[in-house]
C-alpha cells in the first residue's frame, strides 16, 4: 500500500479544522509505525518566546489521531477516531518549530486493536507521542487513549 | 483589589500570543477564586463539527496558567509560569462555544503557594479546570500542575 497516498484525504481533513489550519499543522510523514507532524514556532508561540504549552499538546494529540485513523485506513476501515484521555508532561522549553511523532504503546499491538474493531465497530488504542529538541532530547510527551467507532 | 484591573495586563498577553489570537480566547471574568475562559466554536471546531481536543485542552491550559499568575499578582508577583503536567479527559463531544474555568485544587492551599514563592522564588500549583456543556455536566477536565519562577 502507498503510505504517502493515505496521508492526502488526512492532510485534507486536518486543512479544514480552523484550529490545525491556525496552527499550520502539517502532516509529514508516516511510515507505516510512526506519524510525523510538524508546526512552525511563529503560529505556535507563547509570550515567552517558546512554544506554547496547548500548542504542544495540540500537536501531540492530533498525531496520535492521526496515527490511529491511518492504521485503520490501511487496514480498509474509514472511522471516526476520538481522543478519550491524555496525559502531557512538560519536559523542555523548546525554542524552534515543533516537530511531532506517534507512535503506538509498545505494550499493545495494532493487530489486536484492528481486529477489536473489525468484531465490535469499536476499539481503543494507546498512543505515545513526543514533541522533540532539535539538540536532542525531548520538548514534551503524551500518552494518549483514542476510541475508534464504525461511521454511521 | 479590583480583581477586574488584574486582567487587563492578561489579557493584552493573550492576545500577543497568536495560537491564542487565533482560538479567539477571551479571559472572561476573575472573582478571585475562579477564571472563566472562553472561545468560539467556529475557531477551535473539529472535522466532526464539535469542538477540538486540542482547543479545549488548550483553552483549560490557558485557564490554569492565567489563574496561577492572577494570584500571584494579587500577592504582589510577577512571575513567570509555566505549565509542567497535565492530565486531560475528555467526556462528551461539545456542539457549542466552549466555556471553561479553572480553579485551585482543593487538596492544596493558595496561601501556603504564595508563601513558598515568597521564601524560595519557585512554587507549584495544582489546578483544576473543566470545560462545560451548556445543557449541563462536562465536555472535558483538566488537573494541571504549574510552575512559577520569579522573574529575572
Amino acid at each position: 500500500m502507498d503510505l504517502d497516498a493515505l496521508l492526502v484525504p488526512l492532510r485534507a481533513t486536518c486543512a479544514a479544522m480552523p484550529p490545525l489550519a491556525a496552527m499550520q499543522l502539517s502532516l509529514q510523514r508516516f511510515d507505516g509505525e510512526r506519524l510525523h507532524v510538524g508546526a512552525p514556532l511563529s503560529a505556535n508561540v507563547n509570550d515567552k518566546g517558546t512554544a506554547f504549552g496547548g500548542s504542544l499538546s495540540g500537536l501531540m494529540t492530533i498525531a496520535g489521531w492521526g496515527l490511529a485513523t491511518l492504521k485503520l485506513q490501511q487496514a480498509g476501515f474509514d472511522a471516526e477516531v476520538y481522543v478519550a484521555d491524555s496525559t502531557v508532561r512538560y519536559r523542555a522549553p523548546l525554542l524552534h518549530d515543533l516537530q511531532a511523532e506517534a507512535w503506538l504503546d509498545p505494550d499493545t499491538r495494532w493487530d489486536e486493536f484492528i481486529e477489536t474493531f473489525r468484531r465490535r465497530g469499536k476499539a481503543r488504542a494507546q498512543v505515545l507521542a513526543q514533541v522533540l529538541l532539535p539538540e536532542g532530547g525531548v520538548a514534551a510527551e503524551l500518552s494518549g487513549r483514542y476510541v475508534a467507532l464504525a461511521k454511521g
